[in-house]
This record gives structure tokens, sequence and C-alpha cells, in this order.
């Protein structure tokens, strides 16, 4: 496959990618890489939310990572099944795009959405040179396997953006509080530490090919 | 085994109990437990600190916690190794407190001490009911093995505690400089967020009985 | 969520519950939490049985372990798939029980519909403070993982309780004849002997919070 | 169950058997077990590749292996799904064929087809005594598991027979070239050495019965 | 290496060959291999008991279970490190007796001794053929690693013998009393019933080499 | 740590980095990487050979690779013990060196130098940023746990040199014949042909840091 500078990021639903891997966006997009974020998904999560809210606060997060507008899958629930169908959607983006990397949700978190999702990247990765997940944080997902934090990168300059990222998406902000930001900065604080740095974040590699 | 209401908590270093589960001694301290910290070594980090030094500074954080002072067993380096030896040593702590918990470090961090201690305490356990093991913050200390929480303790009203513990180990933030509390501090909000409240610690478990 | 003293049990079909775990809901039971028993489905084994009579031995069985008689949600094959459907009809009940700690069965079991129930009971229980799987027993059902007890409970002042209430399933005797019977407490024995008592069952927990 | 001599090969796709375990297939036919080779699906690879040229590339492989010609499922994509119709399938072609081994796809390969089959043949195979997975070969296929080789087998007699077995794909060879073959022997190599011969291939083991 | 009839199975200490694989072990001397067992060390359990009593037990047990008496390697617990020496005397063995198959101690058993004995087998056995790990019984020996019951031998016709070794270990009933026994042939029947018989032993598969 | 742009790699005997980077070593060679192999012990595999041969092999292949002369720790057996000690050794040489990569032999091998060595080196490596396992092929070195391969580079440019490298070690082919060379050059076929390429080395990854 022809290398692009192109970076797919895949998330189920809008805020995963900023929860996740926000910061990193944030570092890619000034590097020059062409991150593209696919979310799949439009749930309502409070009775007053609609779709259109949700979509629009991704928009406003992407403008401030510097990304371009998420590609809305717009998938139903019942389209979030892993068979050959999802897959081949899948397929089609990254052949669209053809990659350098592509990034996804850790495997092991117990949203059904998630697992589904990120089985299907794995399997339309398979002419990708870089695969990684990003970890997941909801509150309580905890399945019978654990992340393995693997690659690292240091978001010590991106931390605000980050932050201000999150808070475009004010739905969560009412279902979650304050303390789902200070989670987030607080696991990338300690993910920071664990490379001598202020704020970083985590992934677990799938493959990844250097040198 | 007789079962008393006492925690025995191991560590290979001092601040090694502070950092993984601070929250959770003050706590069982609360409640009535008698908290027993055993500190194996006690290592020169700087040119400049001494053996007393680093033992008073734990004397000084578990007066915090709200335990009796550390049973430190001064350890050398050569004494550090996975065989019958340590593994008896552990057998007559435990044998002498007949503790009802018992906690260590996790078994994979990549600091040789951690695992050894660890190992030897598993070794020694084997009438112990509950066996936990605290989840380790140095930087980088990475292995091929990955964490796995399973028992989180909310630590919400003893967060001050722990940070006030910390910051008794002078000689720590020498080497670390703040960025070590924070990373601490944010793993706990990380942790928290995971149980629905603010502040947790986490461990992964070895056995427990219930009911 | 509030928390309320009552105990979700599910299993995929009648009698998985009273193999993996029938000597703690007696338990329970005892100790004054409700236990409410959630069979998914109703096979007919043989050709002679019927839905009715599998769920009549279930009723009796409860009976006998001191629980409520469980709610049978009649799935189809067809219902047993791992996507959000499943998903909510699980939320549902957690939302209607807010239980204190829900049980399920051991996701490395090889059998489709233990796997689907449990991947589903995990998404659904991300509000759920602790989450076990029993350990389940059919011939030959071992896949590429396997089961790690972490929890154990002591079943001594109940096992003739279990005995009694798999005695209930006659269409599993004429099935499986006495030695299921025998493997059934004998791996009780085994349990039991790792927590140095006569009988036990074990769960591999994976989340729990204490303290 | 009653034992025959037959061994039951499953595989997602028409040349997955030869890649895996060409040599063993014809090492086992030569021994006088029956070999069944099952395939799942049919795929088109190329435009102009049809599903009648596949199936004759299969049936034509077999005969140089020495085996009997596959039976072809021809499973369409919206069956390829992990629920009981699918187990179904395989519980009819297990029940016929009473096989003393059975022999499927290694779990983790990124395929979703290579996935679904596994599982379902692992749930089908709760009364059969030899179960293995054979190890996979795409390019990229990975994903958060890796095998483990613990069943080899010499097949330093039987290369050439999996060598000639290959090139009856040509749709492949029009894929993937000369490198697909190369890499194939090339592991058949490195498998060798690890048992002190020239060609072996490597299974992971679910379960086996000895002695 | 030259294969022979002969079968290597090693132990920490007296009784546990009998525990893990006692059955296994009837049944293969009466297939005519040659069994050979290798006691690493004598512990004293008791004040009371003497290395000759273990050591006269043993032999008493190896008679009725038809191998011949254990090599008394009698090593002392300083002996007992994972390093050169103690492979080597390892090698030496293997060296000497070319055994068609080597059984050792699980690896996730939390005692040292146990630990630390398997490590230096497996180093050992770079050169044999099969190579297995048998189910350890101790009262709460877990660690964070889990059995994976792979192989399965049926003892159905050899349960009354290994009874009979195990009565043969008398300062064990001293210290463990009858429900010793029973937890042993609990897990017996457990095993058996997986693979849809009376009584089985379960091994753990590092290696294996077939047709 | 401050970067540099040199690269450590361990080995415990001398051929071991042949076997497992070879190509890599060459690669970073020409990127103008400065290689510098560590090598831990010099063993007599046959009668014959001494450990002055063993270490002229060892500087002839480093020539043709194109990196430095190996440093020779030339430890005895005794030095090879997991703890302060040999880590002290091994911290020694990173603060000399403070490499940007490390790279050490793959955990999971039987061959107990390996497993001492590289637990040493991860306790070493706190503050590398990055560090790899290469894939071991010794002859049967298998344990409990698999090897996981996510970083590849790609060697077809290197894979000649990678060959002239291996036949500097006469004492090798010598014990195990012109299989070993073929074994060790199939497995780079078969890692290339999972990354689309020729020839591929395989890593497993502890850490990684990127952009």
């Amino acid at each position: 496959m022809k290398k692009s500078n192109s970076v797919l990021v895949f998330g189920a639903h809008p805020d995963d990618l900023e929860i996740g891997m926000g910061g990193t966006i944030s570092r890619l997009s000034k590097m020059g890489f062409e991150v593209i974020p696919i979310i799949a998904t439009l749930p309502n999560f409070t009775e007053n939310d609609t779709k259109d809210e949700r979509r629009s606060e991704s928009v406003e997060s992407s403008k401030i990572l510097g990304c371009i507008s998420p590609e809305f899958l717009d998938l139903s629930p019942t389209q979030m099944i892993f068979n050959r169908k999802l897959v081949s959607l899948v397929d089609k983006l990254i052949k669209k795009y053809q990659p350098e990397s592509v990034f996804t949700q850790w495997i092991g978190d117990s949203h059904q959405d998630h697992q589904i999702l990120t089985k299907s990247v794995m399997s339309a990765s398979r002419d990708i040179d870089n695969l990684y997940m990003y970890e997941t944080t909801i509150p309580g997902g905890l399945t019978e396997i654990s992340f393995k934090p693997q690659l690292y990168v240091d978001i010590t300059t991106d931390i605000d953006t980050k932050k201000n990222a999150l808070t475009c998406f004010k739905s969560q902000f009412v279902r979650c509080g304050q303390y789902w930001l200070d989670a987030i900065v607080g696991r990338s604080s300690y993910r920071g530490y664990q490379i001598h740095t202020k704020y970083a974040e985590a992934f677990e590699i799938i493959k990844t090919i250097k040198f």
C-alpha cells in the first residue's frame, strides 16, 4: 500500500477520540499529519440531546484539535455486529485514505460498540504498517483482560488543547460532571510520569514498522 | 489460621506503600484495622541521603497515615534473592501477625526488588485469606506483563492524608519534583472515575475470601 | 447507583447456576441477600423434555436454594447475539434490581450462549460494584483461555443444599448420570482444600469494591 | 463418542488448510487417517476468479495431499456470525464424521471469518478428544493475542507435497507472488529447527487425550 | 536425542508426584514405560519427621504405583536457586535417561521450590519431545497466573492405586487430614467429567510431538 | 536522559544477536546509529572450542554487520543471577552509552541465561525510551509463554549481510549444521511476508516513545 501522511482515528462515539488521544491528535496535526476522525455511531445519552448536537460538538472539537471534521458513519445499533459487512465498510475507508497509521479503541473495554468496532478495524488493517489502540476511560468498563501501555506520546504541549476539546462535549459534562475531566487529565499526569514528562497518552500496540 | 484484625503491607523501599496505597492504609486505620508496614530495604538514592533519613521519613509518614511505625527488615542487596531464606523471613512475619489481609507490590513492575519481594510474599501467603498487589508507579518500570485493576478502594476522604504522607519523603521530592505528586494524585483521579468517585486506589487480586 | 441488598445471578441455561454457584446462592440467601436468578434460554436437551419441564425444575431448585424463582428471559437462539439489543435487555434488569453484586458465567467456556451472555452482562455492568464469573462445568468445554480462581466462598454448610438443588434437574441426570454430580461435588472439595475448608466454590473477579 | 479414524480439518477459505497444515494432512493421510477438509466460504479475491475456479483448485490440492475432496459449506458472508446456527452446522459435521481429531484455524488471526469459524468449531467440539489450531499466515493479520506453538508435526518427508498442493492455488499466486510460497516454506524450516528436524508445522493445543 | 521408553517425573518434594499425577504414573508403568521419579528436596514438615521417614514413604509409594524407586537429589534450600548449577544437574539426568517424555510441576504454583525446579527443568529440556506440567494442589498456593488444562489422562482404572500411594505419606495425613485425600480425588472426578470419564488427571503442555 | 544515537543490543551468548536481529543491526548501522553489542557470557559448547575462538567469531561478525566490536562482560555462570549486582552492571552500561534504544532477548525463551539477562536489562532500562525484545531461536526452547511479534523491521536489503555474519560462527555450524541457517532465513521470510516484504525481523515491544 502506497504510504500517505494521513492517520485514521476510529471511535465508536463522539468524544471517545478526545478522551483517549486528544493530545496526540493535536500533536500529529501540528506535525503535519492529516488526521481523519471516523465516528461510528451517534447515540443519544440523555433524553434531550439529539444526534445533531452530538455531531456539532464533535465538529467543534476537531477544529480545536487542528484536524479535519470527522467522517460520521452514523451506524445504527443493529449495524454494530462483527461481520463482513462492518469490516467491508472499514476496508473502504482504509482504501480511500491509505493511512500511514491507524488508531482505534482498546479491545478490552466492556462497551460492546468499542469491542465490535475494534475487531472490525483489526480485520481491515491487514495491510496497515502501524496499528495502535488508545486507552479508553469509561466508568467501570472492566473486562477479563487488562490494558498494556506500550507506546507513549508526550502531550505536555498539547494538554490545554486536549482539555479545550473535551469541554466541547457539553452533554457529557451534564452526565459526568467535572470529575470526568479531572480523571482524564489525571491519567495523563500518570502516563506522563512513566516517561519522565508532565503529560502523556498511552497506547497498546498491535503492530508497528520502524527503521 | 486464626483471624486477627491486622493487615500486613509489604514494600521493598520506603515510600512504595504511600505511592501505591497510602489512601487505603489511612482508610483501613480509621476503620480499626491494625496496619503493619514492612519495609524490606533502605536504599540511598542520592549521595547525601542516609538510611537513617529514609527510615525517619517512613516513620513520620506512618504517623500521618494513622498506622504503627514500619518494621524495617534492612535487607542488603545480596539478601534480595527469591529463595527459601527470604520466604522464611516473610513466613515468620505472617506467623507473628496472623493478618486478615496481605498487600504487596505488583509483580509486573520492572524493579528487581519489587519482583523478588512479591514472589516471596506470595510463597509465604499460602494460608492467608486475602492477598492483593498494589499499583506501582516508578517512571518507565514496564515489563512484558500488564497491571489488571480488580479491587478498588474509594479514598476520596483520604486523598489529603495520602498527599501529606507523600510529602514526608523529602529525598524523593529532590529526585522527582512536583510532577511525582501530580502523577500519583492524577492516577487516583483516574481510578476514582472508574468507580464513579473522585479518588480511588486499584489493586490486582491474587485471592480473596468472601461471604 | 443506589445500593440494594439484591444479587443478580445470570445463567444461559437452567442448572448453570446450580452447577457453578449453588452453594453460594444458598449461603447468600441465608445471609439475607435477595438472590435473583436470571435464566436466558430454555433449551430442550432430549427429545422428550419440554421447556415447561426445564422451567419447573429451575423453580423447584430455587426453593431448595432459598432464593426467589428465576426470571426466565426465554430468548430464542437467534436472539443470542452480542449486540446492543441483548445488552439493553440486561441493562434493564440491572436498572430494575440495582444489585450490589452481579454473578455471571466464566467467559472462557466454549459454549456460545455462555460467552455471549457474559459479554452482554459485562457491557451492562459498568455501574456495578462487584462483578464475578462462576466456574463452569460442561464436559470438554475448553477454549484458548483458562479459568483463574480468585474469589473463594466457603460452602461447607451448604453442600447438601447444593446437591439437593442439582437433583432437581432430572433431565440432566438422564443425560449425564451420577458422575455429573460426583464431578461437581469433587470440584467443591478441591476448591475447599485450596482455602483449608471442606467445600468451596471459586470465582474469577472482574471487579470488586471493598473497605 | 465412538472413535473413528477420521480427522476433520476446518478452513474458512480454500488454501487456508494447505498453508497451515498441508504437510500434516499429507502425513496423516499416509498414516491411514481419513482426513476430511471442510471449507466454509468461497470468496472471490480478484474480479476474474469465480467460485468454481476456487473450488476446483481445492479439489486438485486435496488429491495431491492424499485426502478426500473438501466438503464445501459455501456460506455467505451474512451466515458467518458466531451464533447457534453456525455452531449447529458444525455440530452436524462432527456427529456425522465422529472424528478422532479436529483441526481449525488459530483464533488470534485478524480475519473475521477465521475467528468466527474457530469459535464455532470450539463450541461444537465439546465431545472431541483432540482439538488443535493451526498457524495462520496472512500478511499483517495481527491482533492483541499471540500464537503459542505447542504441538509440532515433523513434515520433512511431506514438504514437497505441501509445496505442490500450494501451487494449485493459481489465483493466490497472482495475488501474492512467489514470496508467498517462500514465507510458508520458510516458516516450516523455522518450526522444524525448533524440534531438530528440517521441516515442521506447529499447532496451538486446546485439548488432547493421551495414554 | 535417541528415544527411549523412559519417562522422567520431577517433584520438588515427596508426594508432589502422587498428588499431581499418581494415576498417570500407574498407567504409564502398566503400559511398559519406565517411569523415573526425581525428588529434589526432603523437607521436614513437622518437628518429629525425619528425612529418612519421608524418603521411605516415597519408596513405598513408588512400589504401589509400579515404578522404580525415586532418585533423591536431596538438595538443600540454598541449592534451590534458578541458575546454571541447578540446570546442569537436571541436564545430567536428562542425558542419562534420554526420556521420551518429561513431567514437572505447574510453573504457576506459589511455592518457591516448585517454581525454581520447573524453570530448571524447562531450561534443561530443550531437546525433549514431550514436556508437560502437572496440576499442583497445595492449599492456597495461588499466584498471578492460572493453570490451563490441556492434556487429559483417563485414570479411572488407576484411581485406587493413586489413593493407596497417597496413603503412604503418613506425615501429610497428620498435617492435612482426610480432606486432603478428598480434595485430590475430588479434583480427579472433576477432570474426569471434562473428558466424559470418571477420573482423570490434567496437565498443561509446554510442547509435544505427534504423528 | 540525554538522547544519543547509540543503540545497545544485549545477548547472553555470542551469535544470539545475529540470530535474532543481525539484519536490524546491519540496517541501523547503515542509518548512522552506533550499535553497541554487549555479550554477557562466553560458553564453550563443544570440548574443543575456547572462549577466545568464540570471542573472535563475534568480533568478525560485528565487522560484517557494520557495528563496533562487542563489549564482552565474560560473566561466569555463578554471576548470572537476577539480583541487584547484575542489574547494577547493566545500569552502568546504560549510563555510559545513554542509548536511544535498547534491544534484548525475548523473556520467554527457556534458556536460564536469556531470562536472567533480560530481566536485568528490563530493571536497568527504566529511563530508556525504546525497549524491544528480539525473537530467539534455539531448538526446543519453549516455555509457558509465547512470543508476540509487534515491531517489524524490513531487512530485505540486509539478509545477505545477516547470513554472512552467521557464517562466522563456525562452532555453531559444527553443532547445528546447515539447517540452522535455513531456519533463521526461513523465519525472516515468514516475518517478511507478514509485512508484505521479502525478509523481516520481528520484536516484542516493552515500550516505545513516538511523535
